[in-house]
């Protein structure tokens, strides 16, 4: 019996020939037995697609161990057999990374038996206000953004990934057609479709080796605990792709569906700046979105981003995706769309001439934090100019910022404090005029200013209410962030008979020191007074008696 | 005849007692002949007031030069007379500050003769999308906050009054009311009424010590160039001025307009944070800011400053006093309302708890900057803890932060500058993703991202559109603020065929340094890529030939 690793991608290739790229639909995996009613073993459908010149393939992804039985038919052959669904893989077998490195380009890579670089947990779902793996392992996104970097020459995306490798990013925006904008203006050497007779593309033509590369990279993020945010289109565009008819983009999509969704690291974008994409409107958008939802068999996180109006929510759409600075409105998002809300595009670090662009290092990591504390998560990307076009934004290589070791040190604090938290308003409710007391009682002016928060409408409340501090909190600790605010103290709301100590935290310098031990109820903190303070508080547990 | 002189308070006594406190529209003074048409040669309607235990008072500020005639009509008693306005006062005669040392509460200050300190230009008046002196000058507020500096002890008073000479600042927001709030928790020693027999306020009888020296030190401002941002009514109470009913508060407004209005460095707020008031509705601020629109014969400005919610726009209102920290909103509110916008609390510098007294120095000097160059005017306030609670905001007394010099620098070189400029947006129809060209002709995905400028929700626009730099403009310069960005280059757009020289300008440091010289068309600008940097473009004129 074959055999495969639970949560990697098993592919059956077969020799077929069909003027079509993709035949949808046309397989099924499924489990026999006890597991039936439970998650993961009801049957998964998908499409074949062509592998090479002269083969046609199926992808697979366990979610599940045990065998699981196949069957495939396209006309003129049916393939059916068995494999056996392991949780580990046998020693020895080769990594993608090793086969990528020696493989032919019609050879393919026995991407099939890759074991779980350090463990793997399966895709990512949105669970909450935030994310998981499918194992129920803790996933936070830190991502960050190289658009173009599939593009560039190899020794450029070999570095890249090294880069990624040192870095504290789980997650990576990157695009599958070429981009053209400021700082991409090169010809790339290959494109995902071969070009018809008349200097159009042909849809029905994947350039193979193009596609076998796009495998290659998402196999060795995946080595790397890197989930691929792919964005399906986007508007920065010489080529045409942005042009795409209905009928190419559904044909592209079911291409992209058949050969990439059983990657465990997927997450599908449908654009970036959706309202740029002239030639699309909501119809079009929404049918991308149905047709993922309804042929993508595992569920892969689906989402678009804007560069100005939201999408408006869609039952296709698994989170939000959203550019914007405007970081005050999280919690008014997260109540009006009711999923995980990511802040994709926030600005850049860097010192370009454009507004996205030219954020400081500090900017960069108070944006996460400010982000983080107000129940969304944050993607990094970096714009330094430079004379030779190499940004880490769009071409990937290596990073020059300082915001990269600052966004790590949120991550491995937030990480280390059990379950993912909640985001609450700082403080109790009471109106910002008077001394921060212990709050049972709402007084007149603390429910006036509550009905206000209530009844006015968005636009206006967050320069008074929105800009305040907010914090993260879980069981037994709680995280304040004060972004560029400076307090010189803040009372804190801990419950009583429970002993928690306090840190405060630098997040440019990156230093904890320890602020008070042993408090407990409504406790005064004295603090520097300085830009980019936060406060942790954990609680103390009782000592063995 | 009786003579006084331009823009300056004349003040007429007489042996008068009532039951009523004020008799509103019982003077008249007017002017003959041939400037009868003009503006400020039309009837001054007044009312008189009880100055001391045994006399009432009129007040007149003429806006005219020459003769006036006035007529006083009280029960049992008409008044009248000639008086001759002159532009300059006569050598030798007393400064209210003069005054204010050495007079008696029964005596009375001789306001009416005072010359103007360094030349009066008269009351201030919105114009267009900023302010003006009434007889034309340049007025730009640089505001501060002391909102209780009256109830202070004389001493403090007066380190206020120099520490406000020593500064940059020309408006002054300040409380007729005693104030109760974190920091100020004192027992004024006296109140602006006297008590009736049941603990209440009795509205009828003003405590004329009170007034007394609220004249004071609106004439002692007056003498430093600092106008009065007065605010009427205020929720910070435990004494019940915040709960006065429709009726007292009808009589207390009637003596501030007939004792106050001849002042011409007040400015009338209705309210700060007016939803906090609790016992008033819109109803009753719309009352106020008719009542006060109808009685005061000057026009002095009238605003209304909200915690939250803007007031809606009204006739009354004469500009916006908005707090707010959503700068990025200002060119939206100057569209909604058209009218002056005057950020009178976008926070203050501090190290409070309250997040709305606990920016750096360097974020206030920046708020003022995206401020003016959004097209609003900023407030500055001081709010840093201290064991004795003796905090600028409230208290006055002296200035610890670092924003005010650089306030003065920013005030200084726009009054440098000629005109008032007009706020624009700083970049030409064009996406923002593509290079900065000579923007005459825009493309097809410029006119997509001005549709979406256009018609975006106000609440969505802003995190992409709202945050990026603008420019303030007049003839023959430009000024650009790029906040906390951090552009390494900036490409300018100048008229062909004129000659720009480039100032770089450093917001914190306080320095201009030469950047190019005689550049014209679509320029590009090196900058240094640091937060709080400003670029200021000036023409050079043509030399004589």
């Amino acid at each position: 019996m074959e055999q495969t690793v639970l949560y990697q991608m098993f592919e059956k290739r077969f020799p077929y020939e069909s003027g079509e790229p993709v035949l949808p639909d046309c397989a099924v995996f499924w489990q026999e037995g006890e597991k039936e009613a439970k998650r993961g073993t009801s049957a998964i459908r998908t499409g074949t697609f062509r592998r090479t010149e002269t083969e046609f393939a199926v992808r697979f992804m366990p979610e599940q161990e045990g065998v699981w039985h196949y069957e495939i038919r396209v006309p003129g052959t049916v393939l059916s057999g068995d494999v056996l669904c392991v949780r580990e893989a046998a020693g020895g077998v080769r990594t993608a990374g090793e086969c990528a490195s020696d493989m032919g380009p019609e050879e393919g890579c026995p991407l099939g038996a890759r074991p779980a670089a350090g463990g793997c947990h399966g895709r990512v779902v949105a669970a909450g206000d935030g994310f998981a793996y499918l194992d129920g392992e803790k996933f936070l996104p830190f991502g960050t953004t190289c658009y173009a970097w599939i593009y560039q020459p190899e020794e450029r995306q070999e570095q890249t990934l090294a880069t990624l490798a040192g870095s504290c990013f789980n997650k990576l925006r990157m695009l599958v057609f070429p981009k053209h904008m400021p700082y991409n203006n090169e010809e790339p050497e290959r494109f995902p479709y071969l070009r018809d007779g008349e200097g159009g593309w042909d849809i029905k033509r994947p350039d193979l080796l193009f596609w076998e590369r796009l495998d290659q990279v998402i196999a060795r993020l995946g080595e790397l605990g890197i989930e691929t945010d792919l964005i399906l289109f986007h508007p920065y565009d010489r080529w045409g792709f942005s042009e795409l008819s209905g009928e190419e983009s559904r044909c592209y999509l079911e291409y992209c569906i058949a050969r990439l969704s059983a990657f465990h690291n997927l997450w599908w974008s449908l654009a970036n700046e959706y309202e740029m994409v002239i030639r699309k409107n909501h119809a079009d958008w929404d049918a991308a979105g149905e047709l993922i939802r309804d042929r993508d068999p595992y569920g892969h996180l689906i989402s678009i981003h804007n560069i100005m109006q939201l999408y408006p929510k869609r039952d296709w759409m698994t989170h939000c995706s959203i550019q914007s600075s405007d970081l005050n409105r999280i919690p008014y998002w997260k109540k009006k769309y009711g999923c995980p809300i990511l802040i994709d595009e926030c600005g850049y670090e860097g010192d370009l001439e454009f507004n996205w662009g030219n954020l400081s290092a500090f900017d960069m990591a108070d944006r996460f934090w400010w982000t983080v504390t107000r129940g969304g998560y944050c993607t990094h990307g970096e714009t330094f100019h430079r004379e030779d076009e190499v940004l880490w934004w769009s071409k990937g290589g290596v990073l020059h910022g300082e915001s990269e070791p600052r966004i790590r040190f949120l991550k491995d604090l937030l990480y280390e404090l059990p379950g993912v938290g909640k985001a609450d308003p700082m403080f109790d409710p009471q109106n910002p005029n008077e001394e921060r007391r212990d709050g049972h009682k709402p007084n007149e002016k603390d429910l006036r200013f509550l009905e206000l928060v209530r009844t006015s409408p968005e636009e206006e409340k967050f320069g008074m209410y929105g800009d305040s501090p907010k914090k993260l909190a879980g069981e037994g600790w709680q995280l304040y962030y004060f972004g560029r605010s400076c307090p010189c103290r803040v009372h804190v709301r801990l419950p009583e008979g429970e002993c928690y100590d306090a840190q405060r935290i630098d997040i440019w310098e990156m230093t904890r020191t320890p602020l008070a031990e042993g408090v407990s109820g409504n406790a005064l903190l004295v603090l520097p007074g300085k830009p980019g303070t936060a406060v942790l508080l954990r609680r103390r547990e009782p000592e063995a008696g």
